[in-house]
């Protein structure tokens, strides 16, 4: 395929590499990898031991994972410990939007942890050979719970905090870590804050079309006609696909090469419908930079930009530059630079990042979501476990297991946990995939109206609505509850035996 | 070392591999391995998962799972499922001794399975090769806690039962697993039944020296004398290894082979102390053909024997031959043969199983007790973790994790669990190593006076004492109980999502 660099006008300028990105982080690398002075974190690395699982397989083989702390606001020895479970990217990007873990922290006087997930960032088992087969093998959701529960123990003894209660704290695949540290941890952990966590749809329950749908939703929140618009630049689009019209489609979309392909045109029906995603995911009431770079209410600018004049094939391009082109430095659009179609229909992001993503998607979280144009305004793109299978094995050698997810982590069985926040937003596609009704006292589904991704976990912001400062005031309230129960656990010491 | 055939009188006859086990089964091939007549159990073999935990170490490769199932007392469909997570030996032998669970099975109900625990029995994930190194890498109590996840999942779909509440069962080690099924996977077993399940000791909880010191208690509890005998009996054995008299050490107790090094000493000694363990531990009222072949009141009969008259050491020999030689059958004692030492100072038995629990042992369940000689009646005998790491380092190529068992499975936090009945017999040396205190309502503790290892999962027996029938009937009302509100929770189905 030819690469022309074809003009790119309206895009206006910034970075390459902003990100065709999922639920879950992309190779931010151009954003914020280097420490933000504005943070008191240091950056420290732990001792894992590679194979929680198998004591012969990698002998007692150890690796370098990262993890921040401070103690800026720590009641030294007292307070509790506030860990962040990281989730699938460089850990200081979860730790530069998650501003509200640090003000409670200076509330609760809590030591802040924020862990690196393995073969994510800069925690790579082995290296540059950490995505080679068989050593990404190590790479599963048991040995990242098994490393933080090691982590947490053993820095419990360092700090000499062995009677801190510790609350975890994750937002998206990471509130999914922190709901499964409470489910198989509790004796380390005392609670959870798990912040738009899909942890029902990741694991194959619900409806596959929810997903697409909910992003549907939130364009249609701004108007019918808007999600009418993109229903109908995608119809225009298939029609060019469809006559073949390839030069008009590069024209159109400024792309750098004439798509020739099929498969060139499923790349950017797949790319463009990720900009929505983001979008949708993202809509935070202002600026941000996580994971893309994007103004304030993008999902309005989006439909603002869908209905900006006849021209719906231009109005989709600019819909689309408002996500991979936010600062115009782009001449012209890369299809495959821009966007990795993987195992995860929502995206797997760039760089390693993605590549472990992709693996995770390939073996235990299950991504089977579909769009239809029937229940979304998407072009039909399915996924299914034949579809995945078939990539896994060729891409990874591996077969993912479907039921395995629900079988260990409980799926909707959850009535016999406890001290579990689910938070979740309305605007937020994933929501749905999460658990939205209370089931007691202790598991309690707060709902963040007009919040998007784990909006909650964000610092508070004049343009917050009312309902996330709510959120987070109940979401203080509970977390000081459980550590206060805790800390009385902790310390009774000993009840079952006597060291005699 | 020459293995001359000395005489071996009063040791009277019957079975060459008689065995030197411990806490857990021993290589009972020669006692009961062929299916009795009087079980309704069909012998079946389930497809498993070879590795749970990394998707790239063998592919999704697969062995044969054995199991005996019977719906001889199963209300199809609806009535409960009791499932035994087999333990470390022949699944047979669990079936044979555990008699309670079938006649519960007749009052409520049930479909009943044994499962045989990975590596064990017929149950090799590799055959002949399973104890090779990397291939017994797979040995894990996570792997075989998955394993039985999967099967009961897979089970009640193939047999039309997914709104059968589970319930598991389990004495020792296999005790231990049914708590640990509670703990990690409740949303596949609705309570767990641990008879005699040493969750407290075996993750190094607890004083290493209560082991040896409550197999003391038990002959001390016939009498001070019989204790004294003991004590006295390895005091001149003692006196004969220092003088290096080792011609009549060999007299004394009919060894096959002159002793010739202090090794061969130390072999004696813990030949002679696992002795004392298997009747202490099997301390039943009756004549049984587990894991030994030993008479009614093994302890009574030890002690009988101990002071049978003036010649310690003879009394000595013939304790020994109560469980080494019950048939009479052995002409002489094989050191090396009836007794291997391993990285388990209560024994491992003999043959294959026996490997497999030393790999445990080696790994993650941590057995470090010892006896000193003050607070027991045995030759000192110290196995420290120490000696235990270069053991087991030069043995499997393995580095013991003495913290992982108690992080992995909660140590004594188990205020979060429910549904859980912790046995045990206040004869048996291994009840000061679980749960003696009830927990809460549903985290009960029962204690059977006179009560050996896991008595309540045996059958029913005239000779029973009134204190094991009281305790059968709680567990069969505790349990009934949970079958039903898990009945109407599977009843429920979906209760988070919708399938749209």
């Amino acid at each position: 395929m030819s690469r022309t660099a074809a003009v790119f006008a309206p895009f206006l300028l910034l970075c390459l590499a902003v990100h065709a990105l999922p639920f879950h982080s992309l190779n931010k690398s151009t954003l914020h990898h280097v420490p933000s002075k504005d943070l008191p974190f240091t950056e420290k690395y732990f001792t894992q031991i590679l194979d929680h699982f198998n004591f012969n397989s990698m002998g007692n083989g150890t690796f370098r994972q990262r993890y921040l702390i401070t103690d800026k606001y720590w009641k030294t020895g007292y307070g509790p410990i506030f860990f962040y479970t990281g989730n699938e990217g460089d850990i200081w990007d979860f730790a530069l939007n998650s501003g509200f873990i640090i003000e409670l922290a200076a509330q609760q006087g809590a030591l802040v942890i924020f862990a690196e997930h393995r073969y994510y960032g800069k925690s790579l088992p082995f290296g540059e050979d950490s995505f080679h087969i068989p050593e990404v093998g190590l790479l599963t959701v048991e040995q990242a719970l098994a490393d933080y529960a090691l982590m947490i123990q053993e820095l419990k003894q360092e700090l000499v905090a062995l009677l801190c209660p510790v609350i975890v704290f994750g937002g998206s695949y990471g509130g999914m870590l922190s709901v499964y540290m409470r489910l198989k941890y509790p004796n380390v952990v005392a609670g959870a804050l798990a912040a738009s966590a899909p942890i029902l749809s990741t694991a194959g329950l619900g409806d596959p079309r929810q997903f697409f749908r909910d992003v549907t939703a939130d364009f249609q929140g701004c108007s019918a006609e808007c999600r009418d618009s993109v229903r109908g630049a995608f119809a225009q689009l298939k029609e060019l696909a469809d006559n073949k019209d390839y030069s008009l489609v590069q024209q159109k979309f400024g792309l750098c090469a004439t798509p020739s392909t099929p498969q060139d045109m499923h790349q950017l029906n797949g790319l463009l419908r990720n900009a929505f995603t983001l979008m949708a995911m993202l809509d935070y009431p202002y600026k941000t930079q996580f994971m893309s770079q994007l103004p304030a209410n993008p999902v309005q600018v989006g439909c603002d930009t869908m209905m900006s004049g006849p021209d719906l094939l231009a109005n989709l391009r600019n819909t689309a530059g408002i996500v991979y082109n936010s600062t115009g430095e782009l001449a012209c659009l890369d299809l495959y630079k821009l966007f990795v179609e993987c195992a995860d229909p929502t995206g797997c992001g760039l760089g390693p990042n993605s590549l472990a993503w992709d693996y995770q998607a390939c073996t235990e979280i299950d991504l089977c979501f579909e769009s239809n144009n029937v229940t979304d305004m998407f072009p039909p793109m399915i996924f299914t476990e034949n579809q995945r299978q078939d990539y896994c094995s060729r891409r990874w050698g591996v077969i993912p297991r479907p039921g395995w997810l629900q079988l260990n982590f409980w799926g909707e069985a959850l009535s016999t946990a406890s001290n579990i926040i689910f938070s979740n937003g309305d605007l937020d596609p994933w929501a749905n995939g999460g658990v939205r009704k209370s089931l007691s006292p202790s598991l309690v589904a707060i709902n963040i109206a007009g919040g998007a991704h784990h909006l909650d976990l964000r610092g508070s912001n004049v343009a917050d609505p009312g309902s996330v400062t709510q959120a987070r005031k109940m979401e203080s309230q509970l977390i000081a509850e459980w550590v206060k129960t805790e800390r009385r656990r902790l310390k009774q010491g000993h009840t079952l035996y006597n060291k005699s």
